[in-house]
């Protein structure tokens, strides 16, 4: 049937949807089935009653406020906020150099709007974020990618694509998702000096540094960038930032609460007016109700003690399911260790699609993600993301079970090359 | 000085900021000054009380999946709430034809992310919604334009236009921002046959349709298009609207709070399918918390008394600028009386330039939107918008005293033929 819709969508419609993914990722909803497909918070780590009494004071003491039309770049005291939270990883930004979005998704889909034009080359980690391409993709931009390894992605590998004059680069430098790891501090330096010699702006996705379950916080990129360009350490974006070549963006969803939708962008004053332009005329503002919720909730400190309890929780949780892998996995299987995070990275026997292996998984009531849906162009099949922050411990213990019986079938399936739907 | 940002910007940010506008917009925040320039509602008729109610309630109940992660088509209740609601408009609507957007300026980008390539042509009305022309022109969009009068887009100039194969046209047809008029049911019966006729969509941007101070509501394109395309009326959506023309935009920022960005699209399910595949990539989902309470609030009835009562104090204020004008403002100036809505327009003598007169409006401490803003090319800058929803009636009366002296000295000025800063 003709719709007068069918030629009227947009050339960058085209390719936008995964469709086979999206089918398999909606049966994954069943309430039976233990899913580590998604990237959600444990809802119980959510503070529930604390949020209620700051939303409660902010509609009694600033209601009309709260309800009316706020200011582009975000509510003020906010930004101060985060201004000041931010010290303690060592960035020293200004009111000016932050910009409130509507979740971490909306500081990427800024970004490909103030900066990508159709047919350019974005650097990409390999895997990397599913969020980014899909917003990225939007700008019709091509992508690049390097892989990773324990250590993050592979700067030796970087200097060639950079030759091929990419727009900017795309990092998740901490418990990287979908992999799980953290950019060393050697490598991080290395990325900063040759960022600057080839003049190739980077994106810095720090939506989980706060959530390091053992050893030390690395220096952010942004931080390393600053000292570079100032010549000497902690004097930031007073000066030197605005020389810069780091965009960082970090998040509440997943110190707070992902359905506020509420992260923020630190970037030079000038990208982030660029930002400000653009985000009027893609919402106007950020919910003046929600931005001034989070600011009551966690202007006198709490953020800090609750985020010690999320690491307890989601910690525990991995060790749970890296436990459960070493028993329960097959032979021939392997994962990162991630230090913090979400999630993390299965590597199998080459043989194994995962995407094709997915109806199998869902008929043993246990998802996750296939790696495919992590690259930009062909990635390697033979592996899957596993997020250890929404199941409890109990369900991580058998679902990994049922996960390893999956695997275990399947490769003495494929050791007897029998076809899989047999 | 240079920054490895310079060249880095997307070619669409070029042309975005209207700099001078923007620089004395901001001028008016000054609380001395009675601003009839913004669009903001009023914040006393903001339903403080009732939406604390409702947001404890939903914090108490379902905490957790208020602060979950949520679905980028909207909260399924919320959507079906919609779908009863637009009854009463004629719009029969199933869920699969409602997207949640975070307020109607999130629609508007949407629309021109899902449908606009670079050129495109976009056929407005003159003057026409500036948030429109911001949103569209990130996508490099091209306008055309058509004159109103005081029943709506003067239809008699449209097929001209629509013979240059302009991709879709956008209207507001009850008491258009920024004009104040309203579209006659015999030009929306032409509009909708003609959009037929050449096959050209059409974005119907409704903000204010429950807005109505007097008069009878006149029945929305987008009903007429389905009554159109089932050649009967009343069974509109349900199959013949998904071969329709229309594109429905509403919002809850006028009826229950702009601070909360909570709006919707209806649309062919094949057109939402598209957009929602956009929205991941632009923000994911609209808040879960921002929703739920939104439905808390009006799911048993609340709204329609809650409209009532706004009707009630913007109908006065209307009455009450209208009445000042009579009164204030110098002969040769002239004002469209509006039946509903937020805005009026005022056409003063050919030879005044609104937007040089701004300072000297600002200096006595009252402000307006020049015309100018709201043309997508060169527009008459004898106009400008005046808002009577944000100001209460004695500033009203004050602010409109102030102006009527500004332009009877401008008028002055311009008789004796002095250079304005003499």
């Amino acid at each position: 049937m003709t719709t007068p819709w069918n030629h009227r969508y947009a050339q960058r419609m085209h390719n936008m949807g995964s469709s086979l993914l999206r089918e398999l990722l909606k049966l994954t909803q069943d309430s039976e089935i233990i899913s580590f497909a998604g990237g959600l918070p444990a809802p119980e780590v959510f503070p529930v009653e604390a949020f209620k009494a700051a939303s409660c004071k902010v509609l009694e003491e600033q209601g009309q406020r709260a309800l009316q039309y706020g200011a582009s770049e975000g509510y003020y005291p906010l930004r101060q906020w985060i201004v000041e939270h931010m010290v303690r990883y060592g960035i020293e930004a200004r009111v000016e150099n932050i910009l409130i979005t509507s979740g971490s998704q909306q500081a990427l889909d800024l970004i490909g709007k103030v900066m990508i034009n159709p047919g350019d080359l974005i650097l990409t980690e390999l895997p990397t974020y599913l969020g980014a391409l899909q917003a990225w993709r939007a700008y019709q931009a091509e992508f690049t990618s390097i892989p990773v390894d324990e250590d993050g992605i592979r700067t030796d590998l970087l200097e060639e694509a950079l030759c091929a004059g990419p727009k900017f680069m795309y990092i998740l430098p901490n418990f990287q998702n979908p992999a799980g790891v953290t950019l060393s501090l050697e490598r991080r330096k290395y990325l900063i000096d040759i960022a600057d010699i080839y003049g190739i702006p980077i994106i810095e996705d720090d939506p989980y540094g706060e959530l390091r379950y053992e050893g030390e916080n690395v220096t952010p990129l942004v931080v390393l960038d600053a000292e570079k360009h100032n010549g000497k350490s902690g004097s930031g974006y007073e000066s030197g930032f605005m020389r810069g070549n780091v965009i960082y963006i970090s998040t509440f969803s997943k110190t707070l609460a992902p359905g506020l939708r509420l992260a923020w962008i630190v970037a030079p004053e000038e990208v982030i007016n660029h930002c400000v332009i653009a985000k009027q005329g893609m919402d106007l503002h950020s919910s003046t109700l929600v931005q001034m919720t989070a600011y009551e909730l966690i202007k006198d400190g709490f953020l800090r003690d609750h985020v010690r309890h999320i690491r307890d929780v989601y910690g525990y949780r991995r060790n749970v399911m890296l436990d459960a892998l070493e028993r329960y996995f097959p032979e021939g299987t392997s994962w990162t260790k991630p230090k913090g995070g979400l999630f993390l990275w299965v590597t199998l026997p080459e043989e194994v699609d995962t995407l094709a292996l997915m109806p199998k998984a869902i008929e043993n009531k246990v998802a996750y993600v296939p790696g495919s849906a992590f690259y930009a162009a062909n990635g390697l099949p033979n592996t899957f993301r596993l997020n250890f922050s929404n199941a409890n411990p109990e369900q991580i213990e058998i679902g990994i079970k049922r996960l390893g019986e999956v695997l275990a079938e399947e490769l003495a399936r494929l050791s007897m090359n029998q076809p899989v739907f047999a």
